[in-house]
């Protein structure tokens, strides 16, 4: 960032008042007679309802449209553990999307608990407030065991977007990148470098689509992830997920891409070296997400060969991997059908539903909004733009629909929702 | 409630949108450019700038204006332990007056955490989220042990508005009234019904403003609080603070109020005996804040002596102890200064503010909020109108000056408030 940009960073945050979200009332409140219909004694009514039935906090407060976006400072954006507070503007930058995107609303919670267990508790003990939770910027390992245990304590969706969310748009581009170059998801070899959040959860994610365990690599600092690595018996389980039977000229990175179809980058600026696309099969893919400089650069990549195709996680490039693609659209398919928790199913609905938004003609507005001339499906363009008015109409909807058909809705497909 | 009052406020909370709150986007957020302020890469800057200063959230975050209104549940309104979900209306509803009165933003918390120690974790961990906490709707004695240790453990204020925000009103109240029969505070026999969250505060604050504990008598549901009692050894702290010596004949309510000035009920409906206002010292005080029905009813005390200034909770007689005529106010004469905790001294300001009020001429506009021809300060006023658009005028400036001169102010006595 140059300096401009950080003053008017600064600036748009400070003023005319602090930070970028406030309240809003609702409901007529005006006079003493309204007064007493939202505060005593006429609140005492939907108290006893929601006593006499749980369910009615849907229907009475602003729960069932409510989600906490949660963290506890660990690994905000690409700048390490800068403690609760210190993420406090990236979480409201989170709500501010939930509500211009999908029109959630959302609390920032900004928890002072690295420890996962006291992560845990807390967010467990405050999670009636919500009707889901979106967990944001915590460092891996813990953000595996906080996700999970969370999951199983709560009874409202629990999604920690720097795994679901990265995955979802990832493998929605990944999809239509395959296609364009006439390959399978059950062939291609994957190759991962970043075995932390980002990483576990795409490749994960990878698999659900159809992904073969056997043709996928994960790398991490010390190399690929494989059964006779030193260090084996101490990797968290994550990891040994994909633990490999890579041969030894295969567990080094340039030795895992030899003839590699795909690679995935969510590890740090600069670790892909350009002579190893040499390496990699015939028309590979490039995923190169750390932000905001990536494992190689595109015009890096494409001065050493012109048949790949390439995202990134910025906007000044084609085929950004950005997460607002999903997380908004997620979450109010999940609301609208009063979701449980967020499975499979949804989240595969979610890929299919981005991947194929990206295949349709662009409007003129969104085209305008980016102020380009034409954008069509092909190597440039194989996900869609984060303004696209569109992707509320599609993403929300399949993930309701998978919610439904999958057991995990509380409710039935929305009658408001396109049939 | 009668059946319409019952049906219109389940309606007023369920449409158009189940609740009363949402979040609003307060800065310029349509753009690709503004959304890179927003959010990634633009957020990065604040974040860097929290981390090398936590006190920089004030400046790029909403944290300054924020306050979490936090419940468990377990004593909500008059309906005692409804648990945390069933609270959240009550909750909502104190959201919306601290916005409506005070433009704070507030956060409803939910939480699921009867044991003081679990609650008490859960707020301290997630207090950087905010700029102050109000406790709400927890029982006594835990109120007391939560509100203490949360008051150590942040570096924002900590208030627990069933204890203090009654007592604040309430004693505002009492010093108007007994200047209007012309006794002081120093000499005023009291008698406290009910030795919860209000009554305990209530007693607190009234010896910090000049009254003495010899002439406060303590009575709970076995009668009065004093060192003779066979439960002595098993009375919580905050009821021994007001043990007393009282002579056997004075240990039951009626033999407690022989001869007493002021009668504060914080009980149950009814358990005030008209019979027993006979008993009483010459012009009694009295307040009834059982609520919705009082420990005795205007009308029943008023057939029984004429010499009476009385108090209630209910909106519909005079004097109306309502905690919305200060915490608002307070919250946002702390917050303008930053205040690290409320103290004395600031509550102090608050029950002055307030009683200075009763004592003006009534504006046109308050008038016809009310539906009246006339108000002037006399035993059917003695507190100001929740609809006084003068509070925050007074009771704001009043708490920041008493914050700034006590030493509990980050900051100076705001500019803007009137000098």
């Amino acid at each position: 960032m140059n300096d401009q940009l950080k003053k008017s960073a600064l600036d748009y945050h400070e003023f005319p008042s602090p930070g970028k979200l406030g309240i809003a009332i609702t409901k007529p409140f005006e006079t003493a007679a309204q007064l007493s219909l939202a505060y005593t004694p006429g609140v005492a009514e939907p108290v006893r309802e929601i006593q006499a039935d749980p369910e009615n906090a849907y229907r009475y407060t602003a729960k069932g449209n409510l989600v906490a976006v949660i963290s506890n400072g660990t690994a905000v954006l690409g700048l390490g553990d800068c403690g609760a507070l210190a993420g406090k503007p990236v979480m409201e930058g989170k709500a501010v999307l939930f509500k211009k995107f999908a029109d959630i609303d959302v609390f920032d919670i900004e928890v002072d608990a690295k420890e996962p267990k006291d992560f845990i508790d807390t967010v467990a003990r405050i999670a009636p407030t919500f009707g889901g939770i979106n967990l944001e910027d915590i460092a891996a390992p813990s953000c595996f065991e906080i996700e999970e245990k969370l999951i199983e304590r709560c009874d409202i969706p629990v999604f920690h977007d720097d795994q679901h969310g990265t995955a979802i748009v990832l493998c929605a581009g990944l999809l239509n990148a395959l296609e364009l170059v006439g390959k399978k998801i059950e062939d291609a070899r994957i190759v991962c470098l970043g075995a932390g959040a980002a990483g576990i959860a795409s490749m994960r994610l990878a698999v659900d689509l159809g992904a073969r365990r056997e043709n996928m690599l994960l790398v991490d600092r010390k190399g690929v992830i494989h059964r006779d690595r030193e260090d084996f018996s101490s990797l968290n389980k994550e990891k040994l997920e994909f633990a490999s039977a890579a041969a030894a000229e295969r567990r080094s990175l340039a030795g895992a891409l030899a003839g590699a179809d795909v690679f995935i980058g969510v590890s740090g600026p600069g670790l892909m070296k350009p002579e190893w696309l040499m390496l990699m099969a015939e028309k590979p893919v490039i995923f190169a997400l750390s932000n905001p400089d990536p494992e190689i650069r595109p015009e890096d990549a494409l001065a050493v060969r012109k048949d790949l195709i390439m995202a990134t996680g910025r906007s000044d490039y084609p085929n950004q991997v950005n997460n607002v693609l999903c997380f908004p659209f997620l979450f109010r398919g999940a609301l609208d059908v009063r979701a449980r928790y967020i499975n499979a199913a949804m989240k595969t609905a979610a890929v299919r539903a981005i991947a194929a938004l990206a295949r349709e003609p662009v409007p003129q507005e969104v085209l305008a909004a980016y102020g380009q001339k034409s954008l069509s499906f092909g190597p440039d363009y194989i996900i869609p733009k984060p303004l696209d008015p569109r992707l509320r109409d599609r993403v929300a909807p399949a993930v309701a629909r998978a919610a439904v058909s999958s057991g995990a809705a509380r409710l039935p497909y929305p009658a408001h929702y396109p049939a």
